[in-house]
């Protein structure tokens, strides 16, 4: 019988790895650090051995694991292949298949992309709990997320499904995007992002605000702050900020029209008052629809990938 | 055996129906006119009564029927009921249900919005031929859209999947959209769009140009053709409109990322040239795709829907 399921999400810093029951229960959770060193060659036979040690400790056999579910950052194609993930040096591999080989053959292995997985982790046991059609997004350094439709994750034809951080916004932007792109998403409602449009605003407005004091150390979190507590600079820049991924998510909804949104990221600590920005930006562009899709805090936080890996490996039973 | 499919594409003045064969060939094509009293009683039983017409002018026998498509002018909820459809004065009915008892209850019907099954038919035997992952855009009175991903259609939680021609484009719009919203896709690039922006540029500018002599007359038929003989008003404002396509498009990339764009409705008529235009400014804003969609020009015209209303029995079987 096949009990347990494991979930390995590789980050550029630190592994992830969690064994899970069937029906999602996080039995146990431990980190591998990254040893990217000679392309990054030993971080899956390091994952392995720890595997190993605690399915031991747990007195879990192979037969018992349905499978493992490993979580890339970068591109992952159809059939396993991990072309480049510049974070871990990594290139031209196949993780799923030396995972299976590492583990003596006897479990089965997959590989996805690490936001994809994280919003079916989010869809399993987190925000989008009880819905099946889903976009994640990941407010943080940059903006990223996950599309799910039918219970299964939108990968796209070329990789690029749910890059919506490099979504056109607007056209007066000023700088060009990490992508190439001028005027994304990213470049005005990611963690920085919303320092950048904080810094505008207080270079063309002379009016007092709370922000001024901080100079270069400026955060998105003490924009956030600032804003809750009513500076009218911040709140102003962040309204602008979070206008723009309120219009993407309303072109999300005419384009995939999912049942809910789920913000995550280290911006989305900022919680519902970040939330209710955002939502009503959303309705604003969704005239369109009657019913217009929920907007929820993610809930998993960090371990969001553990559990899409792991519901990755059920999905293909 | 079942050896044919019907396609009944129904629309606000006549009916398109057609058989097909398994494979996709047209066998018999003809047109019914929509009666629209007493709230579009008649229209399926006018239809089915022709239907039978013609399946016994070919000796086809019920049983030879793999079923019967029907698309409709308006949303479709998932199983198969028909809240309105204004056009046609329907509210609150079972197309597939009616039409199946109206064929003698020996032949398995099924129903779909009629922008999304225009999709479905370029797919199978038009434009997207070959391909899985699809958007058809439709470039009418207004803008419509039809996506489908592995095949299938994403009509979306809440049938706004593919509602392209109200996605926001522009802040600086100045009237209202039918929707409601302020800078929809429809407002600039369906034809009455590409009009008024003719006429925005015309205000705009004191250069010569062949549109002024059309006052009130002018259409998206004369910009487009003003614009390949190298009227410069009639080419930037055609560009403008075409370059938020183009953007539209590229947030599409980056969302549900599709192997192909289909264009098709009235507008596109202006072919090659239109598409070029679109696929530079598509291009421009997805430097992220290292591979970009393919951009397509329709092929169907308006049997797509009967096409693609017929395939969608095959799906089904």
């Amino acid at each position: 019988m096949n009990q347990y399921c494991v979930g390995i999400d590789v980050g550029g810093t630190s592994v992830k790895c969690g064994i899970f029951t069937y029906n999602g229960v996080l039995l146990d959770k431990w980190e591998v650090l990254t040893r990217k060193a000679e392309q990054g060659k030993y971080i899956l036979p390091d994952v392995a051995e720890e595997l190993k040690k605690h399915l031991a400790e747990k007195t879990i056999a192979y037969e018992d694991v349905a499978g493992i579910g490993i979580g890339v950052p970068g591109p992952v194609e159809p059939d396993g292949h991990v072309p480049v993930a510049v974070n871990l040096g990594w290139k031209d591999i196949y993780p799923a298949k030396i995972m299976r080989e590492l583990m003596g053959g006897k479990i089965p292995c997959a590989v996805g992309n690490d936001a994809n997985v994280a919003a079916l982790g989010e869809l399993w046991q987190g925000g989008g709990r009880g819905f099946s059609d889903m976009l994640m997004v990941t407010l943080g350094t940059g903006v990223g997320g996950g599309l799910i439709l039918h219970g299964k994750i939108v990968t796209g034809a070329h990789g690029a499904g749910a890059e919506i951080g490099h979504i056109h916004v607007r056209d007066v932007e000023g700088e060009r995007c990490a992508c190439g792109g001028m005027g994304c998403l990213e470049q005005v409602a990611s963690a920085t992002g919303i320092v950048k449009e904080a810094e505008r605003f207080l270079r063309m407005f002379r009016d007092p605000s709370s922000l001024r004091i901080y100079g270069k150390a400026l955060t998105a979190k003490i924009v956030c702050e600032a804003a809750k507590e009513g500076d009218i600079l911040a709140s102003t820049s962040l309204e602008c900020s979070m206008r723009y991924l309120g219009i993407v998510l309303a072109q999300v909804s005419m384009i995939a029209d999912p049942e809910v949104f789920v913000i995550g990221g280290g911006v989305s600590r900022a919680g519902d008052f970040l939330l209710q920005i955002i939502k009503k930006h959303y309705e604003e562009h969704t005239p369109i629809l009657n019913k217009k899709a929920e907007l929820m805090l993610a809930k998993l936080g960090n371990d969001a990938g553990i559990y899409g890996c792991a519901k990755l490996m059920l999905d293909k039973e």
